[in-house]
């Protein structure tokens, strides 16, 4: 299956896409980024990482988009552009018909290095590793864009009809999506 | 010139058109709302507030979209589908070439009812006296994104040259944009 990662961003919007043959072996399609200038108007930068968006799913027509759920903690300021360009990559997607999945970070970095608190330079020589790169995606949010692509092609209900967590990494990823899930229930901010 | 307003929401997204002439006379052409189910995904339901509001605009043809400026605050859970709703919404008139403002909810009841702390069904109350509508608007999110479209006709540069005060609801105006910019600088989220 062919998945694509969007890492939500209005300076930066990282994409990646990936091919996964259900052996795990994942392997590079390609990644990159949407900038948007911050003179540029909100509702500019807006339509800009849409336009991308639809035109990276046009161009390598994923099975599902990956897209990074985001948190709203204190630092409300900057997440609120974050959000809006979540949902906005979300739409273009569903305008396709393209399955739209959201993983927290968590369960990304779970799923890519077998750790849920793993920092974020280990997530990136991770990707490199398991796409057979010689060196790190740059810049990191392509890199994420990427990891969120493998985590959502590597979630254990695409692997096992039964939903059985079979790897260290899978079983790390389950309990992160298990955990955010409470948070979620706690009150935290899903998007 | 002709105003659509925009009160997002993502069970219920408030819409409203008015014409406004130079005199401050102001006319309705429509009002309603974009409702989406809550059992529905995420992704379908932004995309469904996208079409919704993407038919009025072609069909209204308004000069402008104004926007409810979403802020962040303790209920950050429910507020990132209404950030969500926004972005999609600001793209929508990005796409059509339309101008976009937001418009924050003190600044909207100021310019309606001359105070920016008015309770709600005072701002409902007044968007139909100035409509000249024998009722209320309802639900009170069409009432909202008309009274959003008022005070983006009304605002005080569209209205002088020199973007001065004029009557005592402009001056409430300008007052409540002002202090709405100054907590913007002091770490809230304007979207």
């Amino acid at each position: 299956m062919r998945v694509m990662g969007v890492d939500p961003g209005l300076t930066r919007c990282g994409l990646g896409v990936v091919d996964a043959a259900s052996s795990r072996a994942v392997s590079l399609v390609a990644f990159g980024t949407a900038t948007t200038p911050e003179t540029e108007s909100l509702d500019r930068r807006l339509l800009r990482v849409a336009e991308v968006v639809g035109e990276w799913i046009d161009r390598y027509a994923p099975d599902a988009v990956a897209v990074e759920r985001v948190f709203a903690r204190r630092d409300v300021g900057t997440v609120s552009g974050t959000m809006q360009a979540s949902g906005v990559a979300m739409v273009e997607a569903a305008r396709r018909g393209v399955d739209v999945a959201l993983h927290t970070p968590t369960e990304v970095k779970a799923a890519v290095t077998g750790s849920g608190t793993a920092p974020k330079d280990q997530v990136g020589r991770m990707v490199a590793r398991l796409l057979r790169l010689a060196e790190t995606p740059r810049p990191p949010d392509a890199a994420d864009a990427l990891a969120l692509a493998i985590c959502h092609a590597w979630r254990p209900a695409a692997l096992s009809p039964r939903g059985q967590a079979a790897t260290p990494a899978q079983k790390a990823w389950v309990e992160a999506s298990r955990a955010a899930a409470k948070r979620g229930r706690r009150g935290w901010a899903p998007v």
